[in-house]
């Protein structure tokens, strides 16, 4: 086995074992769909870069899982059912033939989690860090996927799992906070997308939390016209001392879903989601008046200088 | 207006304008994409990197439009449709707003061209060199892709434009060659997608040129199961003179479209690409021996060393 890896060959003997029947065993310029008969497909798209998304050191297979795992839990905040997915990998010049494996085993597993497969996808160098690209292919009935823009004043606003554990676990990693059980970490290697847990019956609005909580949260207030009101004391945090708050509601990186719920279905959502086994909570409300208020335990307003992560 | 770019302030100004109807204003985490009725979905992606597949200096409207003319060609080689596409940009913090700006005017002007529009796109930054990636949709009829793997032994093979321009204008950007008129350094730059040439009824296989002719030809052969014997003196040229004839041949970056044609397919299809204003010659056949020969104007057999662009 030789060890900086030639294209053809590592696709081949890698990536070719992933594609679905639209793949066309990865020989072909493009991938073929018949999009599955009375649905809409939604698709996103997720870059992640080595020494920005992930560290030079995490394992392959996490790093492959990781990338599948933010783009399928945007569709599970638009409440599509995955499908299949496209990659690339720009990967420098005598990259290992043992990373590619490694990469292509950790797809190959999350691809029989999510039941979804490899349709596509493009190899390239890079004199630069390690970088890649999902493009990935979910499903909904007819106008049945769950925007940014449905919430209405007066909606409840839930998340789902623990907000703050993929920023804090990029500080563990980093050896700045401690984190015996390695659990911070997995949160930040291994996000869990919620998938099943928006239903467009239930849910007026969805988006995923992935760059602090009070800044997504305000996006999705921009796109409904609403503003909201949440209490930092009810948002549900893995370290809930009071030190590690602000970091927790503006962090990137968690993969958990953030909802507007009509009040009539609040009851009815929150016995779904036990159905599930997520765990859901209610953190506040929209509002008629425009921006994000976050409440300290006293109903006193935070002041966040930083609402959360940007790239430029 | 900032040097710095703002990640959500940039996508506003320069991107938005660019989304099409399933885009949402690039506001929501997916786009949706209900399928045109009665047609399958042909997905294509390529990356492109900043001293890759483009040079630093090159102007950002330039690449952009490369961006997307090398997954359109891919669309073209299938006998798709074009329809939308979805955009990932990795750049270094502090690239500066007029690149994005330029960035996007490019995007818009072959949007126009081509009558494709942004579906949705991820921007993230990065320590390394700018990186891109597009995964273009678009559509055919039910069966009518048109495969690498159709070519028959005896099918003549066809290509468009001219081969090797790609690679000769790298090396013309360069200061390696002449190019006075700058004729080669904007095939480098500016690929033009062959849409509308490839025909399913006259077309039994066909893929873009992309790294080098000899080893896409070798592609082509092996999903098809045939062989191949081509003619160098045979094969289309702009710098015509001997010295450049293997650079021609093996070079990668064409773009073009490499066919295999029925023997009593030929003429109708040369009349076709005629009406299309698309020039096209013949270059060889395939035949039952596995391999591709590459024969000079004595009938010997010219002996390759490297047969194209390998990125590992």
């Amino acid at each position: 086995m030789p060890d900086a890896a030639d294209e053809f060959d590592l696709i081949a003997r890698h990536f070719r074992p992933l594609a679905g029947p639209g793949g066309l065993d990865l020989l072909d310029d493009a991938a073929l769909l018949p999009p599955p008969p009375g649905r809409e497909l939604v698709l996103t798209v997720d870059a992640i870069v080595e020494g920005v998304h992930f560290l030079p050191n995490d394992p392959p297979d996490l790093v492959a899982r990781k990338l599948l795992r933010v783009n399928l839990s945007d569709l599970a905040a638009k409440a599509a059912t995955p499908l299949a997915y496209l990659l690339t990998i720009s990967a420098p010049r005598g990259t290992s033939d043992a990373w590619f494996a490694r990469f292509a085993e950790g797809l190959g597993q999350d691809q029989q989690s999510f039941q979804i497969s490899l349709l596509g996808g493009d190899t390239t160098s890079t004199p630069g860090p390690v970088s890649l690209t999902v493009t990935a292919i979910g499903h909904v009935g007819p106008g049945k996927m769950v925007r940014r823009s449905g919430a209405r004043a007066g909606d409840g606003l839930w998340v789902s799992g623990t907000i703050g554990d993929g920023a804090l676990g990029l500080l563990a990693i980093r050896g700045e906070i401690a984190d015996p059980a390695g659990r911070l970490a997995d949160r930040y290697r291994l996000p869990q997308p919620r998938l099943g847990l928006v239903d467009p019956s239930l849910v007026r609005a969805a988006m995923d939390v992935s760059d602090g909580l009070v800044q997504d949260l305000g996006h999705l207030c921009r796109a409904s016209r609403v503003g909201a009101t949440i209490f930092a004391e009810r948002v549900p945090r893995s370290m809930s001392t009071p030190e590690w708050l602000v970091q927790s509601l503006t962090g990137g990186d968690d993969y958990e879903l953030l909802m507007a719920v009509g009040p009539e279905q609040e009851p009815t959502f929150q016995a779904h989601a036990d159905r599930r086994g997520i765990p859901v909570t209610r953190i506040g409300t929209t509002d008629a008046a425009p921006g994000v208020r976050v409440l300290d335990a006293a109903g006193r307003a935070l002041s966040l200088e930083n609402r959360g992560w940007r790239h430029f």
